[in-house]
């Protein structure tokens, strides 16, 4: 099934205790399709770039068969660029310089031949555009949406309305609970359904990831990376395992669903192994599987009589 | 096989959002000694108590048929008290009060009978009375010991002394980054193995625990609990349902282990349900393996081709 993907590309700046680079491709669009890549087959990308974009970034994109009739070259101004440096424990980070540059004037226009994407991930942009985006897609089957705390507490009502056209929110433990205003994630999770998504999921980090779906919970635990090497990157491209999986097998059932998030979580445990999204751009096959059956040993709880 | 359990039986003055208690029956060895009374049959507690301790107290432990031999009584003093006051979030706690009392001057001497326990669990106490306690039991079959960071840092020496006899090192993940010093927890695992323990549980409270043991990892979720109460003893719950699991079934291969892991976690999930111990007085076997199956549903991770 085609997934429409909507998001920032842009340009990172990054630092970790491991090494240093001034200006790396990033964005969650590009995280999200690179990673769906390994899965669905039509995936539609729709963002902004300026005129400092190059073409061997260009070439990153299609190199992975994505469709870029949607990615707007915005001349009059650069790339979405962010700076940041991670701590020693890399779980925090400082954002040391944020360039809005073309993106600021980002206008999410959809292409006529995305229109029908029967699958659509809304990647973290300004809840106002997410919203815009689902005004032009005619009747998708599954919306799945990012967001932050900055759009939690800077535009709630706007975020609000979004909401309740979305299907599945994808968001970490502490918007989670920024947004239901309850601490206790379970019951953070009830209150964030109730305005509007069916399914959620609550991504924690290096604890893994809570699925919730029907009257169902998944607990899918995070794979224990020995070098992380860049965190970044690793929550869109969660997103975009996610959805590539669920786009190509075209099944939401509860145990599908679990499935996905694994392969969410496989796909985010190959992007922090190398800087930016460099690990996306050379997987095969046989090592994604082999790491979703590592997942599946690592959980496993034998049975008791 | 007989189980040894050395540690704290102390009064609790408990302050959470929901409730307060001044004073309940508290401490380490209590919890151990509860949580694994539901599957260890011989379990023997050498603690110290005060004059102030009741009788009915008492009562709770030998109603869950609990050797009591070696629990001195002191009556120059009272029995250890702590108070602490929960965060709205449960997550921190402020000590309000500590009242060492009679147990700064505890001396644990393992009654003869003791002396052949199979099992040894050292509660969270001195590093040098943790190695004292060895020193009088004959060859145990497994020994598992607690510590926090008020041993790591006033008396690592000591610590790493007797971590050399330990077989199974039972902490949380700042305990583990702090004693290793070294903030990735798979990287931190390799280097509190190699001060002696031959298997490592890292507790991670609301994620879930992880188990080191051979060349395997296990990664058990925690138990989705609507309704925390009172986190108090928690930990140390977890620990007596996984003591209590081995000292049963005897057996220590990875696959059980990570049995005992789960039954860890469920115990301490019902742990967490009423002020104090209170929950742990009244469980059958039919509420503790539902929960053990429930865990079980909760992660399991679907195959694929």
């Amino acid at each position: 099934m085609s997934l429409l993907v909507v998001g920032s590309v842009a340009y990172d700046g990054i630092e970790t205790p491991f090494g240093k680079t001034e200006k790396i491709l990033g964005g969650s669009a590009t995280y999200l399709s690179l990673a769906a890549s390994y899965f669905a087959k039509n995936i539609n990308l729709v963002g902004v770039v300026g005129r400092d974009f190059a073409d061997e970034d260009i070439d990153v994109l299609k190199s992975r068969a994505i469709d870029l009739e949607g990615l707007q070259v915005d001349n009059s101004g650069d790339t979405f660029f962010w700076s940041g440096k991670y701590h020693y424990d890399l779980n925090n980070r400082d954002t040391l310089d944020t360039q809005l540059n073309v993106f600021e004037r980002f206008d999410p226009v959809i292409p006529e031949k995305y229109r029908d994407s029967r699958y659509v991930a809304l990647g973290n942009i300004e809840p106002s555009l997410q919203e815009k985006v689902l005004e032009q897609v005619a009747s998708p089957g599954l919306v799945v949406m990012d967001t932050m705390n900055f759009w939690i507490e800077g535009t709630p009502d706007a975020l609000k309305q979004t909401l309740k056209r979305v299907d599945l929110l994808v968001i970490n433990d502490s918007e989670a609970r920024e947004l239901a205003e309850e601490p206790n994630l379970i019951k953070a999770a009830d209150k964030v359904r109730a305005m509007g998504p069916e399914s959620l999921i609550i991504k924690k980090g290096e604890h893994g990831a809570l699925l919730f779906t029907g009257d169902e919970i998944f607990s899918a635990p995070a794979y224990p990376v020995i070098d992380i090497f860049d965190p970044t990157g690793a929550g869109d491209t969660f997103m975009g395992g996610l959805l590539g999986w669920l786009a190509y097998t075209n099944d939401l059932t509860p145990n599908n669903m679990r499935k996905a998030v694994v392969f969410g979580s496989v796909m985010a445990s190959f992007c922090v192994e190398e800087f930016g999204p460099g690990r996306l751009r050379s997987l095969n096959e046989k090592q994604i599987y082999d790491r979703y059956r590592e997942f599946r040993r690592l959980s496993q709880i034998p049975e008791v009589d």
